[in-house]
């Protein structure tokens, strides 16, 4: 039994960066790494690789370096991703419909079961081969259906009673790109996207780097 | 002269929360808010907050706590958010678009000067007002305009290849969408958006949750 207790946040943010290097390396048809080359294509020492991997029991070097496939394979479970999600995407507006054409979620087994928005030229429109319904219809939904995941998209006015509906409707999980922080009951596991914090941490490095050249 | 060189990484990553926030109360009203009651908006305790500030001087509580405009402008100062920037996004895929689209550039002076995609389909149509042109024309339109900002959101196959374009190209910045971890010169500013990487951060928080029931 893998002890996931004691995982700090510090390995849980890198281990879906293992995975994205993995499944990078497999489609180049890479069979075998070692820590040392990992270590250098993601920045990091290859002590803190093996350190990381020790937390989920260490994944055995087999004579030169880590099986590829194997290895994606054994993280792929530790993030929960051998299995399908039931998703649905509340908010079709540009964010939402990105997201419904995210290659990953087709390629990992992200099943977006339907979409809401309250829109009248949004209602009724396919995406990804689902039809937007209209927002009025979400709470009815959901009390016939089982969500895994809702993909919170909408504006930032209106998300915490969204929020609240999806809570209520006993969804496990929100992915939230709405620009403000929800605060989760426990048995609701929410992850923020904000993409304007990312952009203004671009735009303090740019200032601090042009600040150091002057 | 603040001394921006000792600002920690931690410290970095909760400036725009901040902003965020502050940018949330203003547009409410609210004039002046305690360390204390930003604390528990933001979950961090007074104390870190006013730790946080004071790596840039700190901010003056004048009487009963903060002046929220004002201490949105410095932290806005600081993000180096007070004078616009000249942004091309190059894919105008469903993640250009909702960038295209997105409300924060608009109110913060991101000003976007072109769009570049490789797909006929795309070409020539306008998006926020900005017609997509071909992807052939970005080195040369490079070569002829100053680009602060890119926003690099074209497929992980392609997408190192576009980056070596945007620094021969001069970009002060790339704010990068695509899967792959870019490995920028010196004078080059990078943040990646791992869309995957936050998606698989809730999945395996939901994992270990369902774990931690059983």
């Amino acid at each position: 039994m893998i002890e996931r207790a004691h995982v700090s946040d510090a390995v849980v943010r890198r281990m879906p960066g293992y995975y994205r290097h993995l499944r990078e390396l497999e489609t180049q048809g890479t069979q075998r790494i070692s820590s040392q080359e990992l270590s250098e294509r993601m920045g990091l020492t290859a002590s803190q690789i093996r350190q990381d991997f020790n937390c989920f029991g260490g994944f055995g070097q087999q004579g030169y370096g880590y099986n590829v496939s194997e290895l994606k394979l054994r993280i792929g479970e530790i993030l929960g991703l051998n299995h399908p999600y039931s998703v649905i995407i509340v908010g079709a507006g540009n964010i939402g419909r990105a997201v419904a054409h995210y290659g990953t979620f087709r390629r990992e087994g992200f099943n977006i079961q339907a979409i809401f928005d309250i829109s009248p030229t949004l209602i009724g429109i396919d995406v990804q081969g689902v039809v937007v319904q209209p927002m009025e219809r979400l709470e009815s939904w959901l009390t016939e259906h089982t969500v895994d995941i809702a993909v919170l998209a909408v504006p930032a006015e209106v998300s915490r009673e969204v929020f609240a509906s999806l809570v209520k409707g006993g969804v496990r999980a929100v992915w939230n790109f709405a620009p403000i922080d929800l605060v989760a009951p426990p048995e609701v596991t929410v992850n923020n996207v904000h993409l304007t914090d990312s952009l203004y941490t671009l735009t303090f490095r740019m200032r601090e780097r042009q600040a150091g050249e002057n």
